[in-house]
Formats: C-alpha cells, sequence, structure tokens
C-alpha cells in the first residue's frame, strides 16, 4: 500500500468522486505530524521529562496502546509491560506515571513508524472532560460581552471524544455546527481545593480540541451547554499528550484553525480570561479533578458565528486545528443516515 | 459480629459518641431492605423478566461483584461465569443482557445473605448520568416557576456517585446543600432519534437517587449546573436497578425523602412535567444515549430550598429516600478534613 493510500485508509475516508481530492489535503496533514515529530525527537532523546506521548492502533491490532513518539516512529510503551494500562489515562492513576512511561519508553524495542498506526485519542474515558466558555478576551472584545466574572463551566462525555483524524458526523439535530480550536490541560494527580500558585502542578501535560458546539442549541435546554455540546464526534481532541515541560508557558501558545484550507482562528492564549492556574483552583474549590481529567480552556475569536455572515460546518468540510508545540488535528465533517 | 454492628461496619460510620444511635436507625434502613428483597422474592422466582440488580462487595473480597435478590440472599451472577464483566454497566453493553443475568441467575450457586454484603451503587462508571432540573409540576406550581418548555438537563460526573448507604462529606465548598429524591431510568441500548413512543424500550430499569445539589452555588458559573452538581458523594444512587416489568407505570411511582426521620417530601412521578419518554425522545434527538447511561429525573416539591426558612443538610444529617418498588438509600452527612 502506497504512503498516501495508506493515510487514506487510517484516515477512514472513503474515496468517493467527492473526496478523492480530500487524500492530498490528509497526506499534507500527515506529513506535518511527521515534521512535527523530527523537531521533537531531539527533545525526546536528550530530556526525558520531554514527552509527546499517543494513543494508537495498528492495521493488525485493533486493541488501543500507549506511545511515545520518537523521531519517526512511535515506541510501544505497553510492549514493554504487560501489566500496565493500556491507556494513558489508566496510567495516569498510578503513582509515578511519567517516570513509568520514560523507562519504558527507554526499554522497549517494540517500534513502529507513526506512517503505519493509526492515531486515535490520546485521552479516553477519562471521568470529566470539563470546558470553560467565553473565556478569551480577544472573543469577548469583538462581540461586546463582559468578561465574566468567574469561568462558566461545562462538560462533555466521554462518548463523544474522536481521534485527531477522525471524521465527524454531521448528524440531523444541528444546522449551526461551530469549531473551537482549544489547548486543553491534562490533569496528572487528584486535585482537590488546590490554591493557584501551585495548580499548575497538578496538570500532567497538554493537548488540544475541537469543542464542536451546535450553535442552534446554545439557548435551548434552560440555557444549559450540554445538548449543544454534546453530539457525537463533537470533542476531537490530539495529537499527542504533551508533558508541561515540553508546552512551556501555557499561556504563550499560539492556537489556528483553518476551514477548507481558510484560517479562522489565529489566536493565542495569552488571551485567556481566567488562566489555567485559576481555572483549576476554581474547579477544585468545588469538585476533585481526578488523574486524565480534561479542561478544555476556551476559545479566540474567530469561529463560525463571529463571521459575516456566520458560516457553520458543513458535510465535506476539512477542519484543521493547530496548538502550537502540541501538533494538528484534522477532521472531516461527513454525512451519517439518520439513524 | 452481631447483625447490628455488620450494619454498621458496612454503612462505614464511625461508632463515636455522636453517632451510635444511628446504629438504631441504620438497623432499620437494613429490615426495610431486608423486607422488600421478601416482598419481592417470589416475583424473582416466579417471573423471571422481573429482577432487583445490585451491586455488591463481601467482607472478604474487595471486588464489586453484580448480584440479583433472592428472599434474604444476593445471587452472585459472575461467579456462574467468569468471563461475563463485573459491573452492571458492563453488561448492559453486551447482546441479550437481561437474557444473560436471568440465565446466571436461575444456575448460579453463590449465594451470600444480603446481611453479609455491603452493596454499592448498581450503576458505576457510565458514560452519562444526566438529569433534568425543575420537571415536577408540586415543584414549579408552589415556588411559581413556569414549567419549562422542554427539559433543563444538567449532568453529574461518574466519580460523585456513592452507594446506597454510604456516607456523603459535607466539605467546605458549600452550606447550602440540598437533598432532591428522585426516580433514575437505566438505558439499555444505544438510543439515537428515538420517537417518544418507543422510547421506554431503550430503557432497561430504573433505580433512585439523591441528586444532591449545592444550592449556593446554582446561580454562579454563569448558571451553568456543574459546579452545584459535582462534589464528592452528591449522586448516591441504589439500592438495586429493578427492570421495568417490576416497576411498573413509571408515571406512579411514589417518592418520598426523610431529613432525619422527618418526612420532607412526598410526591409521585404523575406530576412530572416532561415524562419519561419525552426525555429519552428529547435526549437522542442530540446525543447518543448508550447502555449503562442514567437520567435522573427530577425531584417533587420539599427539598431543603422550599422549607421555610430553608434548610439544608449539616453534619451527622440521616437523609433517607424511598423510590417506591425499587427501595430506599439511605446516606449520612460527615465531616472531612478540608484535603
Amino acid at each position: 500500500m502506497s504512503s498516501l493510500l495508506r493515510v487514506v485508509y487510517r484516515s477512514n475516508v472513503s474515496l468517493s468522486t467527492d473526496h478523492i481530492s480530500s487524500a492530498v489535503i490528509l497526506a499534507k496533514r500527515h506529513m506535518n505530524l511527521v515534521n512535527l515529530t523530527r523537531r521533537y525527537s531531539q527533545s525526546v532523546c536528550g530530556n526525558l521529562t520531554k514527552m509527546r506521548i499517543v494513543q494508537f492502533k495498528t492495521e493488525n491490532d485493533p486493541t488501543v496502546r500507549v506511545g511515545v513518539i520518537k523521531g519517526d516512529t512511535v515506541i510501544d510503551i505497553n510492549a514493554g509491560d504487560k501489566s500496565l494500562p493500556n491507556t494513558l489515562v489508566g496510567i495516569l492513576q498510578q503513582e509515578g506515571a511519567l517516570e513509568t512511561i520514560k523507562k519504558l519508553a527507554a526499554k522497549s524495542v517494540k517500534h513502529h513508524l507513526v506512517d503505519e498506526v493509526k492515531l486515535v485519542s490520546p485521552i479516553t474515558n477519562p471521568d470529566k472532560v470539563l470546558g470553560v466558555a467565553l473565556n478569551f478576551k480577544d472573543f469577548a472584545d469583538k462581540v461586546g460581552a463582559p468578561y465574566p466574572k468567574e469561568p462558566i463551566v461545562f462538560s462533555k462525555f466521554p462518548s463523544v471524544i474522536v481521534g485527531p483524524y477522525d471524521n465527524v458526523p454531521k448528524g440531523t439535530a444541528s444546522n449551526a455546527i461551530d469549531w473551537e480550536g482549544e489547548l486543553v490541560a491534562v490533569i496528572g494527580r487528584k486535585a482537590k481545593n488546590v490554591k493557584a500558585s501551585e495548580a499548575l502542578d497538578y496538570v500532567f501535560g497538554y493537548t488540544a480540541t475541537q469543542d464542536l458546539t451546535a450553535k442552534d442549541w446554545i439557548s435551548r435546554s434552560g440555557g444549559q451547554l450540554i445538548m449543544c455540546k454534546n453530539m457525537d464526534g463533537f470533542s476531537p481532541i490530539g495529537p499527542c499528550v504533551v508533558t508541561k515541560e515540553e508546552l512551556g508557558d501555557p499561556h504563550k501558545i499560539r492556537i489556528r484553525t483553518w476551514v477548507n484550507g481558510v484560517l479562522k482562528q489565529n489566536g493565542n492564549t495569552e488571551n485567556m480570561i481566567c488562566r489555567i492556574d485559576k481555572i483549576v483552583e476554581y474547579l477544585s474549590s468545588a469538585m476533585t479533578l481526578l488523574p486524565g481529567d480534561v479542561i478544555c480552556t476556551g476559545t479566540p475569536y474567530g469561529v463560525g458565528s463571529n463571521q459575516n455572515p456566520p458560516q457553520y460546518l458543513q458535510e465535506g468540510d476539512l477542519l484543521e486545528t493547530e496548538v502550537e508545540n502540541v501538533g494538528k488535528l484534522s477532521n472531516r465533517i461527513i454525512n451519517v443516515p439518520k439513524k
């Protein structure tokens, strides 16, 4: 199978006449990932606290496994210890998760070419997928909304998580599916009543998401953001979780979103209204955050409802989201039958 | 160990001088369960579609197992098939779950006295814990609120689920923890775009909950009902899941809540504003309901904020909730250190 076809195979894009051209874009996306992995290979080798962790399947084995990116390859972490949980959330629930991953990455002899695996979401079945609405100054300023006094918190269900290159079904419930590219914090250890000054110690690392939202449902259900946030496939996450050391300052991260190659969002986490340390403090003042919980930290200006006229995702659209130092999501909107 | 002491042991109530008297109440609660199991033992034996399913641990084995109540005993379902998932949610994810449980209940030879096990929540780690706010006519009428035009949907995280007799920590985040006794629908199979006329076919059975809510957080977080609903222990569920045949008409079920033995809520699901079939239709029009998902269907008048003056749960309070044809929850509010 050619490299190009393998990319198409992995992305579950059917080769209809409508979609054949997407293979070129997917290949480009794929090269982007390869370039990113090359860029970071030195840091993986040179400093073992810096890690890019993925979850993957292979063509021959549908079981999800945890891996670490090294150059053009994925090191199979589970191959080094059969008793290890085969999800990152599971590993994070154990003591010394980072050390375990480091140790197994160094000793595992089972490698795959990135080109030959299917990357799924690096986080699957967490206890919580939390989100913060209206959390960017540029967004609030441009729509004339006052900054919220405290975080507006909503949640997504684990079952709406999909992989970084998975298709998202348009479905029939919404005609206003909007994109919201975001940086995501991944909790590394149990957090309750944590002060902002120590909150980032409880973060294991970061990933990226598209916090897809049905804008025509946003004021329904008494204004509760559950229905509008939880349609099938509304939470693409990935392509990897980077350790906090790998990411750098989480409040200086560029977030960009393209729809069919046109740049729509070009923001930076420096514009967050409630910063990540304060979000963790706020959440943990009421609830207990658990290892593997993810917090979607808000989206910059440039979503579909900000366009003039508003623009929403349609069948066939290619949605790409790049979060600096994390990587790029690439999700195509597809049609699905009603039931 | 005496039966009374065993009850105390199972309920994790420390025998301080403040709490010693609670043993009598717990013993009474326990007898209530035994009476309920006696009452239903005939239906379990006589008609195998009628089932009362529990999850339990024993003193010697901390692993949760699935059981069926028969008379004064719990039949260990997992003992009959080692390959079966050891959670009800796991079993519901398989084809023919009810038939599997029926078959194993008939053939399993491993029984425990109800008196000698610890019942945990019959539902653990579902994908979704959904709730509907302001869903009872008597409640809305008495507080002068208009009936919502469509369900006001919120969610709880799996980690806030506790067992039917577990303690609930008061914590430090709220001084207005309120009780909300509710009937809970348990989804039996994947439901997407389901019509109300067939919606109850997708319900496996029913259980009971206390949808505990921090009323001093209800208008915080931009009015989103996440923070106020998700403090530790805020979702006691149980004591069992009854099949829909066992429950009877879900819209003719009495719900009662007592605080320290004083009757506070005395309602009936006939007063639901949005009935369960319509709730399932509404939810499934946007999201995919999965086996094991639970829907808390709303609470009747008589919660703490309805009292004059308002009354909220305090350390030491005993909260009891009986949902007709399901059983009784009994949860004590305890103090816990800040961190």
